[in-house]
C-alpha cells in the first residue's frame, strides 16, 4: 500500500486531492500498486467538503507515520514549505511539490538530501504549470545537448499583454482587469516584474545545461513601460510582443534573461496568447521542439502533480544525482551580444519633419534598418528595427540619433530569433 | 556494464550510433550505468565508416549474447523487422523501436512478449518522430481522461500543403517538388493517401484511450484532391488547410480519422509548417496540450530512440501491462457527428450570376453559412462553411442545391474545432 498525505489544502492542494479521489482506484490497477491519499495537512477543518474526513492540523500525524511513503508539497511561501519538504524527505517519504520558490532556493540542497534519504523530489509542476517539461528535459531528450530554451512561462503577463493588444488599453488598464478577474495579484511585482517568470527559467536551465542557475542572476525586465502603441508599431511588422524568458549557451557563459521580446508571427511562441505558457526547446539532435499547455490553474497544475506521483510508483529507486548538484552555471555578460533591437522614440510630432527624422535613423543606424513608422494611436510614437548590435552600441547610436534630432524619450526590446 | 546492439544502419539506425558513440561515456555517467555500443547488425559491410568495427551480417551475434540487454529495431519493413523484435524479446532484451508499422500491426503482441519476458517494448520514434509525446501520455499526463487528440503527423504531406499554398501551386507540381527534394516517395501513396498519419495516430490512440485502435479502422482522406484553390478561399476565411490525423471519444465510440481539414489560424496547429509535426491533446485535468517537433529526420528520430534507452536504463523493471492489450476501441460511425464543413463548388462562371448562386446557397444551407466567395486563381470555384451538420445532412443539402442551379462538381472537407 503507498499512502500519500498533501501538506496544504488550498487551490492546488484540492486540485490533487479531487483527482487523487477520483482516480487512485484507476491509478493503482494501471501501476500495480496501491495507492490512497491519507491525510491531508492544513490548519483549515474544512467541515463540509470532502477534504475533511483527511484533515488534520498536525504535521506529525504524516511525518511520524511510516505508512506514508509520499507527500505532495502544496503550501505557499518559501521557508515553512521547504521545511515541510525537508522534514518529509528526512522522514525517508518521497516529495512532489509545485511551489517553485522552494525549487528555486533550495532546489540543489533538497534533491540531494532526497538522495541521501535514498527518495525523489519532484517538481514538474514548477515551472510551466500543468505542461509535462521537467520529465522530457530529463529523460526523453537527456542524450541532446540542449542549447537554448525560450519560454512563455508567466500567464499573467501573457494575458496582460494579449489583452493590451486585443483591446486597444494601457498597461495599467489591462493589470486593473487583471487584478478584477484574480488573474494578477494586488501587488503585481512577482508577475509583471518577471520575478516569477525567472525562477521558472532558472529551473529550466539547471536541468536543460547540467548546472545549476541562481535566479538572482537572471536579468529581469518587467513590461510596466510596454505601451499600446508598441504593440500597434510591432505588429505593423508582423512581430507580437510576449514576455521571454529565455537563456542560451554562449561561449563565455549562460545568457539569461526574462524581458518583453518582438516575436515574429511566423515563430511558433508568437500563438501562443492569453494565460497559456509554452516552451521552446533547441537542442543539438532534436532541433527545435515545443511544449505548450496551461501554465497554472488548480487541475492543470494538480495534474503535473500527478504524473510525479506516477513517476515515482514507476520508478521509485534512488535516481542518480542530476550534474547541477555539483555544477554551477557560468552566467555571461550579454552586452557583447549582437540581437536585434525594437526602438521606439518620442518624438514632438511634425508631419513635415517625419521624412527627416527616417533619413536620420537610416543615417545613424543604418539603411538595412526597418522602419515602423509612427503609431496610429499616438503620432509621437515611432519605431524601428535595428540591425543585430549590441546593447551599448544602440546607446551609442541612440546618444548620435540624439545629437541630429530632438528625441523626448527612448524605449528599446530585443526581437526574439 | 549495459550492452546495446543495433539491428539496421540505415538513416535512423546509423544516427544511434551517431549518437551513442558521441554521448555514450556521458549518459553512463549521467545514468550510473555503464552504456556501450558492441554491435550493429547490416548486412553492408560499412567499410571506411566508423561503423564499420561493429558491424555483423549474423543477428545470432547479437541474439546469443547474454551480454547485451537492449537491441534498437531501425529497419523498415514490416514483417521481418518484427521478427526481430520478437527473437530479441524472447532472448530477454530490451526492444526499442522507431517503425511504425510494427508497432500498429504488432504492437499489442510485441508489449505482451515483452511483459512475459520481464523486459521492455519501446516505441517513442514511431509517432511524432523526435517528439516527446508517448512518454508524456504515458506517465504525464496519465491521471487525465484524455478525450481528444488532433495530430499533424506526417511532414511529408505538411511539407506539401504548406508549399502548394506559399508557392502558388498545384498538388502535381508541389509534389514533384517534394519527390525531388526526397520528403516524398517515387510512390507517395503511404503519405499523400494518410496511410502513415493512419499508423501513428492509432498508435497514439490506443495509449490515450486505454483500448487498443486497429489502424485499418482509421478512415483515411489523402490531400490528393485539395486544390491551390482551397488554400487561398480557406485563407479568405482565416483558415490554412492541413491534414489533421484526429480521434475523439464520444458516446458512441471513437472517432478517427485522417483528412485533410481547414483549420482557423488562431488554432496551434495552423502554426505548424513545413516538414514539422504536433501534436494536441485534451486532457479532463490538464485541458490543451501541445507537443511540436520534428517528425522525422535521422538525428531527431534517434534522439527519441536515446530517450526511450534512457528510460529504460531509469526503470529497466517489468512495467504493468498497458489496458490496450486487453481493451479494443469501439470504433465509432460519425456519419452521425455535426461538424463544420467547407464546401468548394465548381460552377460556371458568370458574373450575373454569382449574386443569384449565394443567394440559393443561403437558402438552402442557411442564413449562417461563410461565404468564402470566388477563388482569384479559378473564376469558376466558389467556396463556403457551413453551419454546423452531418455528413449525409451536407450531402443531401448539396442534392438541393444542385436541383436549383447547376454545379459541375464539389468537394468537401471538415472545419477542425
Amino acid at each position: 500500500m503507498f499512502h500519500i498525505a498533501i501538506f496544504g489544502c488550498g487551490v492546488v492542494g484540492s486540485g490533487v486531492a479531487d483527482i487523487l479521489l477520483d482516480k487512485q482506484e484507476y491509478i493503482s490497477r494501471r501501476f500495480n500498486t496501491e495507492l490512497r491519499l491519507t491525510k491531508i495537512v492544513d490548519i483549515r477543518k474544512m467541515d463540509g467538503t470532502p477534504y475533511a474526513e483527511y484533515i488534520t492540523s498536525d504535521k506529525n500525524d504524516v511525518l511520524g507515520d511510516d505508512k506514508i511513503k509520499l507527500v505532495t508539497v502544496t503550501v505557499g511561501g518559501l521557508d515553512m514549505a521547504a521545511d515541510i519538504c525537508r522534514d518529509a524527505l528526512r522522514a525517508g517519504k518521497h516529495v512532489v511539490t509545485s511551489n517553485k520558490a522552494v525549487v528555486a532556493e533550495y532546489g540543489r540542497e533538497l534533491t540531494l538530501l532526497a538522495y541521501e534519504n535514498n527518495v525523489r523530489f519532484m517538481y514538474e509542476a514548477s515551472a510551466g504549470g500543468g505542461i509535462p517539461i521537467i520529465r522530457p528535459l530529463n529523460i526523453c531528450m537527456s542524450a541532446n545537448d540542449i542549447y537554448e530554451i525560450q519560454g512563455i512561462l508567466n500567464g499573467t503577463t501573457n494575458y496582460m499583454l494579449t489583452g493590451m493588444y486585443k483591446n486597444k488599453v494601457s498597461f495599467d488598464a489591462v493589470l486593473k482587469e487583471a487584478q478584477h478577474l484574480g488573474y494578477a495579484e494586488a501587488d503585481p511585482s512577482a508577475d509583471v516584474d518577471g520575478y516569477d517568470a525567472a525562477r521558472k527559467i532558472a529551473i529550466l536551465s539547471s536541468i536543460a545545461y547540467h548546472a545549476f542557475v541562481d535566479y538572482r542572476r537572471v536579468k529581469c525586465v518587467g513590461i510596466r513601460d510596454v505601451t499600446y502603441a508598441d504593440h500597434e508599431l510591432a505588429a505593423s511588422g508582423g512581430y507580437l510582443i510576449k514576455l521571454i524568458a529565455g537563456s542560451r549557451i554562449s561561449d563565455d557563459g549562460l545568457r539569461i534573461s526574462v524581458e518583453p521580446k518582438l516575436v515574429h508571427k511566423t515563430h511558433m511562441l508568437s500563438s501562443v496568447s492569453s494565460v497559456y505558457n509554452a516552451v521552446l526547446v533547441r537542442g543539438s539532435y532534436i532541433g527545435d521542439a515545443m511544449f505548450y499547455g496551461q501554465g497554472a490553474g488548480k487541475l492543470a497544475t494538480a495534474s503535473a502533480i500527478l504524473g510525479d506521483i506516477i513517476e515515482v510508483l514507476e520508478a521509485p529507486e534512488r535516481q542518480s544525482l542530476p550534474d547541477f548538484i555539483s555544477n554551477t552555471a557560468c552566467i555571461a555578460d550579454r552586452s557583447h551580444d549582437r540581437e536585434r533591437f525594437y526602438v521606439r522614440l518620442t518624438v514632438p510630432f511634425n508631419d513635415n519633419e517625419s521624412d527627416e527624422l527616417l533619413r536620420n535613423i537610416k543615417d545613424v543606424f543604418g539603411g538595412s534598418v526597418v522602419y515602423l513608422g509612427y503609431a496610429l494611436s499616438d503620432d509621437s510614437t515611432v519605431a524601428f528595427i535595428s540591425e543585430k548590435r549590441t546593447e551599448n552600441e544602440i546607446e551609442d547610436l541612440l546618444a548620435l540619433l540624439r545629437a541630429r534630432t530632438y528625441i523626448e524619450a527612448s524605449y528599446t526590446m530585443r526581437v526574439a530569433e
